[in-house]
């Protein structure tokens, strides 16, 4: 036996806490006592101290962030944009669907408390979309998707990468003071999103596009969203960064993305170090063989993420962990705002931070 | 269309409202957000607001709480005798391992952090056990299993019912102030175990037993855990309460058990309603047919709840949600005991409340 | 690097090979193709290698079977009784339910076809009950338990383990050619049931107690299932085996269980092996650090399964998996039957196999 | 009550049948026998019976099929190029990574059998990626990498759709029999991939991109992907069907993809209906809120499946999920291609049929 194995006494070290909560407990002691305890709660309480190492490191160092799933219908949208605010995001990578539900709430549009279990047809007949317990308004949606196009004719033709969209659609949504798209724009955090021809913002997008066809203008003329462009910005970000972090919430084109950003950093500038720290919350699994669920380990061996990088996944879903690891973040920072990075960008280069 | 059909203001009713957790935040106060958002933070609420309806009721009420998975080795125990002292569960339903890990902690042994990867050999070498992410002391187990005969000896020969037994290991465990077994001890609280054959209680007992074939003693000279007994005892519970709640903490034989004690009291006394309120906590799913995760609507055709009752399921793992739940109801109620139900045994037969 | 360390080369040894169902293909040649794929297609055809490597041992080698889950609902039961008439299962340990299910579909009652998301309510005014997508009529399980209710009347009193109790049951089921305990019980395998009380018989019997205690006869007179003489029978068979393999489908008490055997043998005898082999099909998860998911690795640490044992676990649902790994192995063996052991007992020792 | 509440009888009418695989039984007999059973076993069949009825269109009817999931990996490529192959799909919508790998395969190179529990960081230091119990050589993506990157400079600048890219590359592919994307290009089968920018041939493109603006070349020079032109395209597709049937072989965004594309068509040209057929194979649920979990029901409520829709979901993970399916189908058809559709464009314009 050499020395690498761990003795009786190694292992028999750390005592599991019984938990104790009869007296009024914060959130942030709460997640203090999860760390002596046991499967997710420990797990949770390890995605928080992984973060909070992320947020210790100033200057230059990026957190790449990854939205997914529902998160504006589960109420989560002011707690990420309080992240964002709070300098405790650099950037953003996430799905149409959020984003669009994002511009659709800073209009002052809103999510209904609805039934999984609801009369489906019945709710079609209505107009009402449900979102597994919640509704959203359909008319509200259409008012909102021809709303957006209106924003695109005014900008014309000309080709942008979504983050540039996204920061104009963010710019109308500045006096919503829980809107991520909104706080990101006034922060300076770039937003991506590599499949936003699949959303609303892409219908309307295509709706655009026929109009033109149909008119007969030329392609030049047509509002762009260059996903390509996306990936050399994303590469340049993560290429001035003196490391970086993953914070994945959720899986998806976002996790991938994230992931996928240091090998184009690699591939564009060389020599690019996976994430020093990530964390995941996710319901899926690694079993199932697909991206959304695989662990951790194994985009280190993609070179991903760093064979030296902390990192660790937890099963509990979003809507309950993420108001507990930014909860307990919030408690122990007080608020205090992490200075983070701010980009600047000259046309599709980013010039300095 | 009827009355009956919903209009479309009816479903656009209640908007989800954005949590906030920016500013200090209590368990209590998480939870009442958790009430206005969505998908399993929404459950938790609805959770937490069954099992106050439960505790509203005092007197001939009865709430039962089944208790499955590895509790013990997640630090929930002192949660779980804390509820018990506070008047907050009448009657226990449980695991073998639960039952021995708490007698086992209340020895002065411990659960020890472990890793979900280790090498399992190693361990098996070392005389260490694992539970996911735990380490237990075989050699502490061992030395607590004959500890258990030894009781038993003192004891004697004799038919028990698991609740008689569990009440003498709780006799020992009273000096333990986060003991489960100690807490249901001193208050009153019967402990059933339906499957304690499946367990190192059953081992131990199991040892007895060929030590009394092998010394040619007659059956009747041997403890007997007698569990049909126990149904009889759970029948009488269940028949003379005003209604009955029951939590279900994982699935299982206790969740079964739970369901089961209400066709048996009206087997045995006639006219037995169902649950009127349940609540589950499971990661467990209906799509496998299984009853630990099927729905309580389910249960519901079975008679097992009743059509009128409130109930609900929440899918956040034991180690998260139970904290939250418990530590809302204990802060809301500021540790206020509830008079709860207290039982006299005669022999097999409950004699009063 | 020591030797250990596998080159390159190694790693990049087998290629996965595409699957082709051009052709029509039969189960067999399905699991053999799953054998070159991944994920849980792979897993399936290492339980299916696994199962036969422990059919290959005859003579002493005991193969023990664990049932758990809505087995008898799913329509399952045939598979389970042709395994057990070919020799291809030793010992069974189970469920109430699954018993009782295959007793109550021997009687020619049976379980229909429903709908998950039936209304549970009017199921219950017409006394259907629900397990997930399927009814039984509760007329005819009111009807079984005064069947099961007047056997035991005739048996009268005495101390039963679970496998004579079982067995007489059993003998009643022996016309109809797919009842698992009909097989069982015809072919001498022994079926145990740990948390028999907690079931349809389980409340058969209280009725039958409360009846004896109303009529104030002594104890003696009343029938008892004595699962501890379940431990000490089950440990003979353990230690009288040349080695051992175990088949969870599902987890549960049944899992648990077979896995205690080992401990109750090396505690009753001393010097007891873990399982050689062992596999399990189930949906549950290890991240949760219940006994039902967790990995059979973690039952290694335990010294339940041997250190040097060949295990897997498939997560695919029993109803699709275990007639993949069923048929097979029936197609591959041609039916031919395995010996397999056979038991004889005298009271609750084990005279010769 | 109503006509519309069943009676008893109507609610026990079908007997589950148990299954019988003791003679060699077929994938197709299998699936039969399925029908009658319970559980995912039912929904198997079920999927396969809504296939069934998608093929039995001829003509003007276009199935659409999302693929994602690591499905190249799992060896699922030759069933999927066998589908195209028959016709029994119109139009596949997929991930980067499948067309990725797929491309991979059609040069030659391979996945090979790993181990889930690998040395992530040897795995790494070797350029091999590991993919759950797969590997892939790093060394291969490389070379695979720099050869459509060579691909796309031979093309020149120029805006493509997906579909164009990708049968570009599929042209390349026509070579190996069991290519996706060449059995798509041959057969004239659209394959659209929204997310193309995540993913190997993303990073490809940004590199070309990067030396573009570095050598100063204008934009128009640069290979561009226009996402938005491919929502026109399949707008196109879907407007121009009599009928539409869903088939999502996981998740993701291929499924919100598919049925964004009936909002398409109907914003785009007016009163369009929701797919009329449609099932979904996932391991995801929906209580996580997410759209890759999503009932089918939901859907209807957003209008992207019909009202009058049949539809299910199987909770069967891929690997052995496809095959079953597939396998029934080829097997039941004996070969037998359907004559599906055959689309031609005019630059971004859908000729005919």
């Amino acid at each position: 036996m050499t020395d690498d194995v761990p003795t009786r006494d190694d292992l028999l070290m750390t005592p599991i806490r019984m938990l104790d909560v009869s007296d009024k407990v914060t959130i942030g002691q709460l997640m203090e006592g999860f760390a002596n305890t046991s499967f997710q709660a420990r797990r949770l309480s390890q995605c928080l101290s992984i973060y909070e190492r992320m947020l210790d490191h100033e200057g230059e160092f990026s957190i790449l962030m990854g939205l997914s799933g529902a998160m504006v219908a589960a109420g989560l949208r002011k707690i990420v944009s309080d992240l964002i605010r709070s300098g405790y995001v650099d950037v953003v990578v996430t799905t149409g669907a959020i984003v669009y539900q994002d511009f659709y709430q800073a209009r002052g549009y809103r999510h209904y408390r609805g039934d999984p279990n609801s009369d489906d047809v019945l709710l079609h007949s209505y107009m009402i979309d449900r979102i597994y317990d919640t509704y959203v308004d359909e008319d509200k949606f259409r008012e909102t998707d021809v709303f957006i196009g209106r924003i695109m004719e005014e900008i014309g033709g000309g080709r942008y990468s979504t983050r540039e969209f996204l920061s104009i659609l963010g710019s109308r949504c500045i006096n919503d003071p829980d809107s991520i798209l909104g706080a990101a724009h006034s922060r300076g955090v770039p937003v991506y999103c590599p499949a936003i021809a699949d959303s609303s913002i892409g219908i309307g997008l295509a709706t655009a596009y026929k109009r033109a066809r149909d008119e007969g203008k030329p392609s030049s003329d047509v509002f762009l969203l260059d996903t390509i462009r996306d990936n050399y910005e994303i590469a340049q970000i993560v290429h001035m960064s003196s490391g970086t972090g993953a914070v994945y919430l959720g899986g998806g084109v976002p996790k991938n993305y994230i992931n996928d950003a240091v090998v184009m950093a690699d591939m564009l500038y060389g020599e690019q170090d996976g994430h020093e720290y990530a964390f995941q919350i996710t319901m899926d699994r690694a079993e199932w063989g697909g991206l959304s669920g695989s662990t951790l380990g194994e985009a280190q061996s993609w070179g991903k993420i760093l064979a030296e990088a902390t990192h660790t996944m937890a099963h509990v879903e979003l809507s309950v962990a993420l108001p507990l690891i930014a909860g307990a973040v919030m408690e122990r920072r007080e608020g205090k705002p992490r200075k983070g990075r701010r980009y600047t960008w000259d046309g599709d280069s980013l010039l300095s931070i």
